[in-house]
């Protein structure tokens, strides 16, 4: 008996989920969680099953997509560990972290290489046997820089995720376009306050009592993506914006491996800009 | 187009799902909402779903009973306000909490009655036109007087819920059994911690950083019901007991609301001592 | 013996808590409670101690003035109840909660009045014996409906607060002005996101996992006064905004409730639109 | 100019602030922050500065120890990096915050050592260069193994604190005893609920919508030590106790590491089983 999730991202139409677990019951797998969400102002409907049973992936989407009347986004996949490249800029907290996880065995994911625009995390990286590539940003333009990443990155076959660590750069459309909504990125802010360079002293400069942090995938507009997971933390007046700036480093690694979490197991649909999570 | 909620509570077996939606299909009923459980370890399995279209409730409930091949708990029901009484002592905040939202008309309940061991609260309670019946416990065995109070609950018809807001004296096995699973109660704690007589006397002298409270259905154990639904709010040492008790009623009020909310809107499964809650 | 708050907001210079101490002593004080914060970036110095004893009120804060070589802000107080007035449109949860917690005896203050530009929350306050004035702003331009309020506010001796429990209109900055950092408003969103006409809408659009509520003072600046408060709650992507906004009502409450609170215990000191809070 | 720390513990009486500020003011100290707190019902006085100046340590806390009537506690140190050795079992969690924290800098310790009963995690603690001494138990009597340990942690002087990084054995009153006070547990679960072995077993089974780990100092009586730092997270149904326990891991390191640093930052009073913390 092996195990798949089957994710449906379709226009709304009656008796949906009755096709699709017809199929289901026909090709005799069993239903271990079933999450449906119907949007009924936008018309669209979302499914997420995990059935058990032994088919073939491809026969059962293609008798899933025979049954719409409709063309749909329709993933079939089995849970193994996907590939993933970290991208950095000097600060550990959030990459550490993913490498403890990683190394504990609690990240259903392979850490192919962490690329870098400096060498600063090189020697933590690779403690771990891990690749760490370092691409400085010196002397070369946004396009050129970001050229080499892309060309790094896609020297590995099938890389599922892109998780920017704490990268510091603004990425280009061209970048984001290359990889759409496969790069996960942490903003530390609560979105949308205090979008933009250093939040924390903006934070600190308006006097708010609460701070948080914000997972989402990067699109063109900087800080803008579709939000995965978003945490917060009380603060007082005592605290510098430095002091926000430490307590905020546990917030940003907590949420960013929640929002990794959820998409290595599956979990994310996105539209219009916003994720629908089961 | 009317909307239905339909809870099934069964033994898990392969096509539930399948079975069930065929079933709406059949009954031209467009699912809204769906949410399923399967318990593995117990082989229990749990759906409610929320349809709309046009049926007789007694019908779809026999067809839905006439699929399954074993006994099961099926309830189809149309959303509309439910009655219930409510039962205190002598504090206010979560009986006034559950007055003002029955005034805003935000509680999906008619409040048929309010009833008391003490006459404190009545001029609170008659205030909003509601009626307040005290049932003193004095020169009385907690036998003669639950069933005076058993007496006057069931001289309503429909009686949904009884919502203890505060309610304190310990109810015995008999008056627990009359209405089971039908009881919400509001804990002062954050149970399993500090179960019993004044949790807050007894959270100051064990120097929690955490305080909280708990609502559960009220079983033949004190304090051991299933429980519905839990909070807390951060303390320090400056908390004398009072303190908490004080910082504590804001979450009981709270908590409460949202357990009975809940209930209200047929989201809550009791099975084993636990809730399973859609 | 009696209780004494004494607030000092002076700028900072050595021995500053050695000076008042020393003055505690000569009058024979002790000390229940003790708060500083230094701001070294701008030089400020915040006190807030909670002393015993017997004294004239005036004759210690001439002391403390006395030995301070500048221009400070001094405020010694009795604890007692404070007068407040609320202001209201139509949405009843924010003022319902503070009802209760006065009737409750939990409200450290006097409601003198509730002011509102309609008639429809008046059945609920004169329930509790408090005086519903209704000023309507029909016909009326934005100043004289105020001048109006003013007025009104002002037949009252020693309003220590105005609370906008949801008063759903912008003030002027005469209106300001008269009350200055004597307002205070509860937001519905977690400041600085979400600034203007329905948070719950913009939050929705945003798709944002958490949303919450903001209590501050008000000034000129629309929602960019200094804030005294602020809680979250999540959410997921199954809330429409006006599910957002149900369940943002019970934080708007709380957090209304909380600010109110420190402010009727002389705990906040605002400075550059912001607040130091003990 | 330097900064110091000054923490006294003493019976409370009149005129306490007034004394030592005299102190600070002679000996030319300006205070940066300043905290008390005084427990009126057991008499106990608690004060903690922060000052910033030139002066002997031991002369100044001669002087404060001068001008009390009485014993006290009075600790005056000046900041710098503690010495702790961490002991540990087989999971990583917690051990790999500390040791991403230690080589990000944001820990103010030296890790002197990992110990262990197990050799699992020697080959990540010796990627940091840090020494990983296993000592097993196996054929050994529990005081035979602690002696071992107790042996092996003399071995270096001016150990500061022993944080038991998921430490998995119960340790005996001889050994809690040679380091009293000194000692910090993390343990899985939101004490006092669910004391003892497999918290999260025991949430799953009694259906808690919350769960949560404590840190605390070791006393005698497993589990019932002075609590430094609490902090919870919600769940539902769904969650099997692995998945409680999988959750619950991110809680256990957060609250560990923070109860670490108000151990470093000499912010943690204890008294009476209870913790004061400025």
């Amino acid at each position: 008996m092996k195990q798949y999730r089957v994710l449906i991202d379709a226009n709304d139409e009656k008796g949906l989920v009755h096709k699709v677990s017809t199929i289901f019951y026909d090709f005799n797998l069993n239903i271990l969680s079933n999450s449906e969400y119907v949007d009924k102002e936008n018309n669209k409907f979302f499914m997420r099953s995990v059935v058990d049973g032994d088919v073939d992936l491809e026969e059962l989407k293609s008798a899933i997509e025979n049954i719409l009347t409709q063309e749909a986004t329709i993933k079939v996949v089995e849970p193994k560990k996907k590939n993933i490249i970290l991208m950095v800029t000097k600060e550990m907290h959030a990459l550490g972290d993913i490498l403890i996880r990683h190394e504990a065995g609690e990240l259903d994911a392979n850490i192919l290489a962490v690329v870098s625009n400096y060498e600063d995390l090189g020697s933590l990286v690779e403690k771990f046997g891990i690749e760490y590539k370092t691409i400085s940003h010196e002397n070369l333009s946004r396009e050129e820089h970001e050229e080499k990443i892309i060309e790094y990155i896609n020297s590995y076959e099938n890389v599922d995720y892109i998780v920017l660590a704490k990268y510091m750069r603004i990425l280009t459309p061209t970048f984001v376009k290359a990889f759409e909504n496969e790069i996960i990125n942490i903003h530390h802010s609560f979105l949308p306050a205090f979008i933009g360079a250093n939040p924390y002293k903006q934070a600190h400069e308006r006097g708010v009592k609460i701070i948080g942090a914000t997972s989402h995938f990067v699109n063109n507009d900087l800080d803008e993506g579709p939000i995965i997971a978003q945490e917060v933390v009380h603060i007082d007046h005592s605290y510098s914006w430095r002091d926000m700036q430490r307590k905020g480093k546990d917030v940003e690694k907590i949420v960013l491996s929640r929002a990794l979490k959820l998409a290595l197991e599956d979990r994310i649909f996105v539209y219009q800009n916003k994720t629908v999570i089961f």
